[in-house]
């Protein structure tokens, strides 16, 4: 599952002890664990190797260069979904060829930069973007790679808010209308529309959503390829779930048991786009208490991590698995609510930040910790540093990465005048 | 109300044309109307003049150092909650007496700058915070002037994230325990334990709700004050309900009206934490039409704002009043999302961001757009920018400040640069 384990009741990254981490870099920290990440994308290689697939690593999911680094080395293509995370990829050594370049709102500088860049080709959302991207391109004197987002309508059957497969999401083009998306476009300068793609939402625990998705993903091109359109291309998108409890999501090779035989005869180049199933388990952010406060029902552990960090609970309703570094005797053998330990107590895991969406954990059974104590919240590879905001003018916390016995700053703490810098004269315009 | 008004069907903020700004300084782009903030204060102070209360305005709803500077100038004090606030509020030139210093997790660090700066008190929020900042002011050699904050249990009547006075929440000591807890600090070195703080949440509609409050924390002063401690403020915190919808929130006349009556005799130095009622409708969130999509049931109207900017739709359900920058004849008479104009059109206003949380507003009824339209987001000066991320490695966007016929960048743009910064070589540690 992850290199975040106890020995002798302590908890360790790898080789290294995360409160040494704490006494070395400070707190709030997030924690990731080379290994974890690497070993994850190779057991997704490995299961999807019959497909020769192009693995897209989802940059949204945790956006620091150096992971994105360790992933390039790798062998993996990134997914990028706005100009900055193209420059974040560029910068850690991406093949521009194996970048592609999704989302609904890019605007008309991002794509000139990924024309310039010669990524690997475009998601495209909608005919108003497959019209821009065009006509760009002719400026350009280009041709660009294109797949269209296709909206399967299935339910992935995960949050309201990371569901985008439905009729009523704002992605992609009702699979209905796609034929006539093609038609529309056949022959149009600029563009080579050779591809669709496919993408359902995160996590996706439900491996049928995907086979569902896929097999309606393929009628399509089965009538797309009727109807004379040149199609070598189908990009089945990311999602695929994390241990967030312990055993919720399937292993990559069952995604893989029943993807794989669908496609693996239907001559075509497979593009997929793993974000969090790669590196949420990667991570831990690494948090002290700063005071206990006894409440009429349940104890108040306020520690210096926050929203800012991890905003998951709040947006999503998010469980993550907290725990004390120091478990001595309590050492978790798996990471859902329940524990089966005497003496735990009832608490919210809250933050420093006014209001009170800021709480990390609700009504969790604890062990006693006390005051400058250090707690590991797990799961937090994803979508916890990439959606850090700076609310309550809090500096973000520094990310540290540890391959094996060493341990190496990946992004500074941020310091008071970071939070102003771009306030201060001289301001042009 | 505010000064973003249309003039022949434009809307111009102050004597501006928003279409100006947008062209001179791109979008998504903060717009803040000076005048407005300004107003906003000055009729606060005017109401509440008979207390000749200590106004500190909550940095936490808009952070911006300039917009700070503004106030201080005006004499307002700050409410801060973090030492990057207390740290903005300085560099604003804030006179130091007139911090307060909230929050439920001061860090010893920041607790220690804020008795550096010699500010005006901290409002503390429990046991093991008054034992620290008593022990730190002993080291230092100082003392400290502050306020319990006490619960007092009532239901503010707005979002269960915003709401922070019910028994509970982590903000505060029980009423009931506050006695107890006064004296157990009776006498302690380091502390001077003169006030009472309250604040319930935010934003508070319900003028009831402060006075039911305002009426227990009394109560509580009597109790003390016959105890023997000397208290001599009360500090009636913030959370007055701003415009959104147009008249959802009493005039700030009204709430003094209930307040004043209740603390003009009662010997009580009073201090006041407006934060949003100042600054929610002095800013507008301006941004520009991407791209049109047709949806099986309404349009998807793809703007270059998103969560990054605006989190509060998908974080709070919160409404923002939207209408494109150029009305022609449909000029609004209101904020709500009732129009009374033939042609609407059903509309979800979202932004580029890749998750079905990413939007602005959902099933409104909007005039037709086209690509490139401008289109202004109402009510965008609070818990807007202050709240901003990068999540999709999204640059955050720029504030622009009004003031009669000029405009000024007060934060610029970030750029893709500002995005790794803080990922790249040297690193320390």
């Amino acid at each position: 599952m992850d290199r975040f384990e106890y020995r002798s009741g302590n908890l360790f990254v790898e080789d290294v002890p995360m409160a040494d981490l704490a006494a070395r870099f400070g707190t709030p920290l997030y924690v990731y664990s080379a290994d974890t990440l690497l070993t994850h994308y190779r057991k997704l290689a490995t299961a999807f190797a019959p497909l020769n697939p192009l693995i897209c690593y989802a940059v949204k999911a945790c956006s620091n260069i150096h992971l994105c680094k360790l992933l390039a080395k790798a062998g993996s293509g990134f997914d990028v979904v706005s100009g900055g995370e193209l420059y974040r990829a560029l910068q850690a050594g991406a093949d521009p060829a194996k970048v592609v370049f999704a989302g609904v709102g890019k605007t008309s500088p991002e794509i000139r930069e990924a024309l310039a860049a010669g990524i690997g080709g475009f998601n495209a959302e909608s005919i108003s973007e497959l019209t821009q991207i065009a006509s760009l391109a002719r400026e350009m004197g280009k041709t660009a790679r294109v797949a269209l987002r296709v909206n399967p309508d299935v339910d992935a059957k995960t949050h309201a808010y990371t569901t985008t497969g439905k009729k009523e999401n704002k992605f992609g083009v009702d699979i209905a209308d796609a034929p006539a998306v093609f038609e529309k476009f056949r022959g149009v300068g600029g563009l080579s529309l050779h591809a669709i793609h496919l993408h359902i939402g995160s996590p996706v625990n439900d491996v049928t959503s995907y086979t569902r998705s896929i097999e309606r993903g393929l009628q399509l091109i089965d009538a797309l390829r009727s109807a004379g359109h040149a199609i070598d291309t189908i990009d089945i998108g990311g999602g695929f779930g994390a241990y967030y409890k312990g055993d919720e999501a399937p292993p990559t090779a069952d995604y893989a048991a029943a993807i794989v035989p669908l496609l693996k005869d239907r001559k075509l180049n497979v593009v997929i786009e793993p974000g969090r199933s790669l590196v949420a388990n990667a991570g831990v952010l690494l948090t002290r208490v700063i005071h206990l406060k006894p409440g009429p029902s349940k104890q108040f552990v306020i520690v210096d991590a926050s929203m800012n960090e991890l905003i998951r609970p709040a947006l999503y309703g998010a469980y993550h698995f907290i725990w004390p570094v120091a478990a001595g005797q309590r050492v978790p053998g798996s990471r859902g609510p329940e524990q089966p330990f005497d003496g735990l107590q009832k608490c919210d895991v809250v933050g420093p930040v006014c209001e009170s969406s800021d709480f990390l954990a609700k009504d969790r059974m604890l062990p006693s910790v006390q005051q400058g104590d250090l707690i590991a919240v797990y799961s937090a590879g994803a979508y916890a540093m990439a959606m850090a905001s700076q609310y309550n003018s809090r500096p973000r916390a520094a990310e540290v990465l540890v391959e094996g016995a060493s341990a190496r700053l990946i992004r500074r703490r941020e310091t008071y005048a970071d939070l102003i810098a771009a306030e201060l004269e001289p301001l042009p315009g």
